[in-house]
């Protein structure tokens, strides 16, 4: 392992663009190996002054070239299209040697072409990474070090790497507490395009279709709450954001729309037919299939979930939380489902430890008569 | 008003199903109504019993034609198809002169046709019904004369109504505090086929879909999370009722999905032309136009929402919450969206009175630096 953290244990790691997933990765490099040293390149000043007041780093410039070329290892944290265009920069300069670079990028597939043809006969290394987690807060101002904890963290091969490559990146990474997972850049794309890529189209569309048929019955926007708010939440996400993901990924998006056409056209089918059977089996698939998904926890897995069956009066949640208000108990998260219109609703507190949970069911069991369960 | 709530004080009112819907509807016309003889239909006896000894009702019996009989309204609480069998009963029973028949099922166009049909001659007076309200909790025990407080109370005109039929229900039925809303059974069924049904197909497809890609890419399953997340919860509904609802709703869910196809396809051109800015445009419009929506309260309009940008640390909710501790606040829903993957979080708190709302605002700026608004 001739490029293991280990030996080089004074390595350069450049981050470049300081926003939020920049400076979390700065923030995490740091902690876990303060021996490196940790460089970065910002356009703008502000977050450059930031990063270097608040210690995430040793070095800042807006002279990319500059740093790219004492760096052993670059991250590229920019929409893909940008990233690619600071690949082509890379590619004109007298790298390291064996200099290893990787991306925080939404999709795998286009900037891991890009290298291949920018790099191919060079001496550098390329691993894709998209690290799969976000904040409603943005900029460096608001990254931390746990950021990525416990959240997919993403790692595609490219043919400038090998297996040790990536090793060296989860290294480098440790500090994220993410969980790393390799695919390749296809796979990584394909699945993507189905569970963000696509639903994000699906949202935007459910909207727009509304909206149209809106001009005929304008009182249908009343109507939409519920599973409609939930199912179009993300369609107010970001158009630009939205609209490079899914051209940097059009053969995987065009796929799933006509799988999915396919499937609304089978259910019209069945409704023409008048197959309710056949139209009951539909949707208890998909109940049945969703119940086992392991979605009911997502980013919060690992954590420690309480269901509280409360009852439906204005003061229920402020007295379940009064119960626990002595304790300090480590409430990370809390939710409850509309009592309203839709059929669940229970409270769901979630706390960091175990033992806090433990100590929440308790003090639920002890003063109320309600369901409660893990 | 020959039938109005004045003259005819000492009305009898079947309750017929004593579910949650049932029940709830009883106990709102007594509270409104004491001097109104409410009785109660039900098949099985332990609701019965229930509604008896918590004295939602003043009768009950499982002989529902005896009850028919004596009755001056009735409301039937069955889905939709069971209604309609309920429907063939009263019309061969002899009914009292100009009773008032409604119901509260999900879908009004079917129920009507065959009401027109069954009394078409008959001295019999049809209003559909639907109170769109529901909790997570079940059966008459769970039931609330406030369930429908603030709610959509759509109350569809038939061929055997005239208009103050629809202003005898909605006195008889004022103490829901719903909001009552008068639309043709067509206008309610294209509606709800636009905001619900459709997006109900929509969600158990995607679960669906996802399961089939997970056949070739197992791994998918454990990136759906996230946006993923919320457009799939409902595909855990209730098959037997969906799948009823979209049988009793056929024309106008086949158009949504021919709709939402062409939808689809037009974005998959767009996709395969590159046609990024029209990619965007399409992003944005939706962005904008879910921005637009009345959307944002859900079933929770009418009261206060505070939003209050915390920091992304463990005990940061706990915090805010004990801010509020020693005021007795109106609190009466509390979420937080995803600190991960999806881009926001900010904590949401539902006051019942404005005064609350005020008063939480003002502890929040007292006691803390963060980002506070209504």
């Amino acid at each position: 392992m001739s490029k293991g953290g280990q030996i080089m244990s004074n390595k350069t790691i450049l981050i470049a663009g300081l926003g939020l997933i920049g400076g979390s990765l700065a923030r995490a490099i740091k902690a876990g190996h303060p021996e490196y040293h940790v460089t970065a390149y910002n356009r703008s000043q502000a977050p450059r002054d930031f990063a270097m007041q608040a210690k995430l780093v040793d070095e800042v410039s807006d002279d990319f070239e500059q740093l790219a070329v004492a760096a052993d290892v670059i991250i590229l944290n920019f929409p893909v299209q940008l990233s690619i265009k600071f690949l082509e920069t890379l590619a004109n300069l007298p790298l390291k040697p064996d200099v290893l670079i990787s991306d925080s990028g939404s999709t795998k597939q286009e900037i891991i072409n890009s290298a291949e043809k920018l790099f191919s006969g060079q001496a550098v290394r390329f691993v894709g990474g998209h690290p799969m987690a976000g904040s409603h807060k943005t900029g460096v101002i608001a990254s931390d070090a746990l950021l990525f904890e416990n959240a997919y963290y993403i790692l595609t091969p490219s043919p400038l790497s090998k297996p040790e490559d990536l090793a060296e990146l989860k290294l480098i990474l440790s500090e994220t507490h993410a969980k790393f997972i390799d695919l390749s850049a296809a796979e990584h794309d394909a699945m993507t395009a189905v569970t963000s890529h696509f639903p994000h189209v699906v949202a935007a569309a459910l909207v727009n279709n509304a909206d149209d048929f809106s001009d005929k019955m304008p009182f249908t926007k009343n109507l939409a709450a519920g599973g409609f708010r939930d199912m179009t939440r993300i369609a107010e996400s970001s158009p630009d954001m939205w609209a490079e993901i899914l051209m940097s990924n059009p053969d995987n998006v065009v796929d799933q729309i006509d799988q999915f056409t396919d499937k609304l056209q089978a259910v019209k089918s069945l409704i023409q037919d008048k197959q309710s059977d056949a139209v009951w089996q539909f949707f208890d698939q998909a109940r049945k299939l969703r119940a086992q998904m392991p979605i009911h926890k997502g980013a919060m897995a690992n954590f420690y979930d309480l269901f509280i069956s409360i009852p439906d009066k204005s003061d229920a949640i402020h007295d379940v939380l009064g119960y626990f208000s002595c304790h300090h108990l480590s409430i990370i998260n809390i939710k409850i489902n509309e009592t309203r219109v839709e059929l669940n609703g229970v409270l769901q507190i979630t706390f960091k430890t175990k033992h806090d949970l433990e100590t929440a069911e308790g003090l639920i069991k002890a003063n109320t008569d309600y369901d409660v369960y893990q």
